[in-house]
């Protein structure tokens, strides 16, 4: 018997056919040819995919829930193959969604997973041994020179944001080239951390980790990886559905050496769940932290999505770390209380733009949000 | 005045607030944050998205069709942030599809676009100085033994069939790895052109390639396509929205030295139109050929999409060579002309599990479809 995986999808079809639109899924993401023309005895019984069962979907009327059962093997060892398995044809196919997948434990344990988790996270910005959740922005906009994006990771990590990124927009552009930002805003980081340090108060110790965005090719990605390791920046941010899956696994997460934070660009939202995309496979792809749109913001995911989302960040996963969820997408400070009691304290709260368009009252701004992070689920003193 | 690039959205949206749409929609795609917030005047007359342009939509009631001028010093120079750009964060928005791009001149040309094109691939299978067709077809199911895929390659070679392709799902499983897999089968099509070579009739010095799947970060990469060079294979496939468009564009593109041929899998199809991202955007990538699925087989393309791809594929694009789109998914050797006649000579016909299906006959249907292409276009004797 072969070892399978079993991953549901969402099929929109009429009552009649759903056996024969159900069969020709599960060939579609296995052999891709009439079961009939196979001959060999091995392949129909071990690695044609199965119909494991088909239920009228609950929530979506005029939609099955087809789970198959795929064959471990065709997906081997490789991250990319399996997304492949799991969605490649049937992407090209409008009337399916894939919802969730369930991996064998030898699966499971070939997936890299977190390298560093959510502890890690707060071993990094010094505040390894509490539970408090995280506080992130980002460097914006856009088009700024490695000066400009230096002043304002300074003023950030002054106001004492745990995490700060670039933009994911930001790459490796003229204007602030991957290569001449980072020394620059790692510095001003490191500046502001020392400044810190011999302070009073409560930021006194606090240590800002700077998060620069990689971009590019293995023999770019390979360059600004060196960089980042010359300059000790402590944290990378990717998008793996931009870099690659494979590339994501086999050259971020393998050589980072800090914890990655992965963004959703080009993730779409529509035909994979992002509870499974953004939530458990990008955790299991080696991801520390996963950014994904709030709701209420800029984005259009429903509440109970993203609170799955960061569920599947976090829940039990083999002997996978959990990874930290980061709720963002015009988040503003005035919710961070309401985002921390629906997300509780293993959470990075991201807010970029609210605090920069306080203009020239970003510094409290900023302090603000970073305290009310911090200070959260902080037991108080008797 | 900054060079830009324009993009079509088509956006879901109530008459009454697209104008606040579309501009929330170029400050998503560009400088993510309060324009004004942006204190930088370079940034706000530079660097951010403007709206160009919208219209209501003329096939899509309820949609408008929003141009947005995008910064190209926002792209710069990088495939992959081209994607970010366009479709990054949007891609998040259901309400957001991207219909077209036009890209400045110095863009165009900074990308890589196919290295051989049509009559590279003509070459490559013994036809230069011919206009006609080509024929491919894929080893499939996944599963089989390396001997077992190099019989099937055999006869298809034998049978005349111009291009010879792993099928997408087959990777580096251990039913067939790729560094055992690839000189088996290489040895068997080769072993079939010798033969031909020596024969007479219609296929004398007829040679058949062929095309191995590449899958894995780059480092597996890098090792698959040294075994390819090694074995002297004649074409290689990928899937560049699996492998990632940066590791497709500088890795695959700058060292196969063969010509590539791109699988849409994960490619979606909702969300970023097929002719686009399938037609123009993979051949600017490098693809010398684009699979893509046909009408009237197993997926759902309208019959004007499809050959919307083609023409992305071979329409004068800058001094870019044209690709060799071509049409597959279900499709079976009745349908040779009726597809011929719709496509035209420059086009390779991808025709798999319907040959397969013949079962003990399936070298005398290999052989029919490849004489049937071969010989279309070829002007009659007098």
């Amino acid at each position: 018997m072969s070892t399978r995986l079993s991953a549901r999808y969402r099929v929109r079809c009429p009552d009649g056919s759903i056996d024969a639109r159900a069969q020709s899924l599960a060939i579609e993401q296995s052999i891709e040819m009439p079961l009939d023309a196979v001959r060999d005895a091995r392949v129909r019984g071990e690695v044609v995919g199965r119909v494991q069962s088909i239920e009228p979907s609950r929530d979506a009327p005029g939609h099955f829930d087809v789970v198959l059962a795929l064959a471990a093997e065709t997906v081997g060892d490789e991250p990319g193959q399996l997304m492949n398995m799991l969605f490649g044809n049937c992407s090209l196919q409008p009337d399916v969604e894939l919802v969730d997948v369930q991996l064998p434990p030898p699966m499971l344990e070939s997936l890299p997973g977190p390298r560093f988790g959510i502890d890690g996270w707060r071993v990094a910005v010094g505040a390894a041994g509490t539970q408090r959740p995280l506080s992130c922005t980002a460097l914006k906009p856009q088009g700024l020179a490695p000066d400009a994006l230096g002043e304002l990771a300074y003023a950030f990590a002054r106001a004492g944001i745990d995490v700060i990124k670039d933009d994911h927009g930001i790459a490796d552009q003229v204007a602030a080239p991957f290569a001449q930002r980072v020394p620059v805003v790692q510095a001003a980081v490191e500046r502001a951390n020392r400044e810190k340090a011999g302070a009073d108060g409560a930021l006194a110790g606090h240590r800002s980790v700077y998060a620069p965005s990689l971009s590019g090719g293995p023999r770019r990605l390979g360059a600004q990886l060196r960089v980042a390791r010359d300059e000790g920046v402590g944290a990378l941010l990717a998008c793996p559905m931009i870099v690659g899956v494979p590339t994501f696994v086999e050259l971020l997460r393998a050589e980072a050496g800090v914890p990655l934070l992965a963004h959703p660009a080009l993730a779409g939202h529509a035909r994979i769940a992002a509870p499974l995309l953004l939530g458990r496979l990008f955790r299991l792809f080696g991801a520390d932290a996963t950014i994904f749109p709030n709701w209420g913001g800029r984005f259009s995911h429903p509440r109970d999505d993203c609170l799955a989302i960061a569920d599947a960040a976090r829940a039990p996963l083999g002997a996978h770390r959990p990874a930290l969820p980061v709720p963002a997408g015009g988040m503003s400070v005035e919710r961070v209380d309401e985002m921390l009691d629906d997300y509780g304290a293993d959470t990075m709260l991201l807010i970029g733009g609210n605090l920069l368009a306080a203009g020239s009252e970003m510094p409290a701004r900023a302090a603000e949000f970073a305290a009310r992070v911090a200070r959260a689920f902080v037991p108080h003193e008797p």
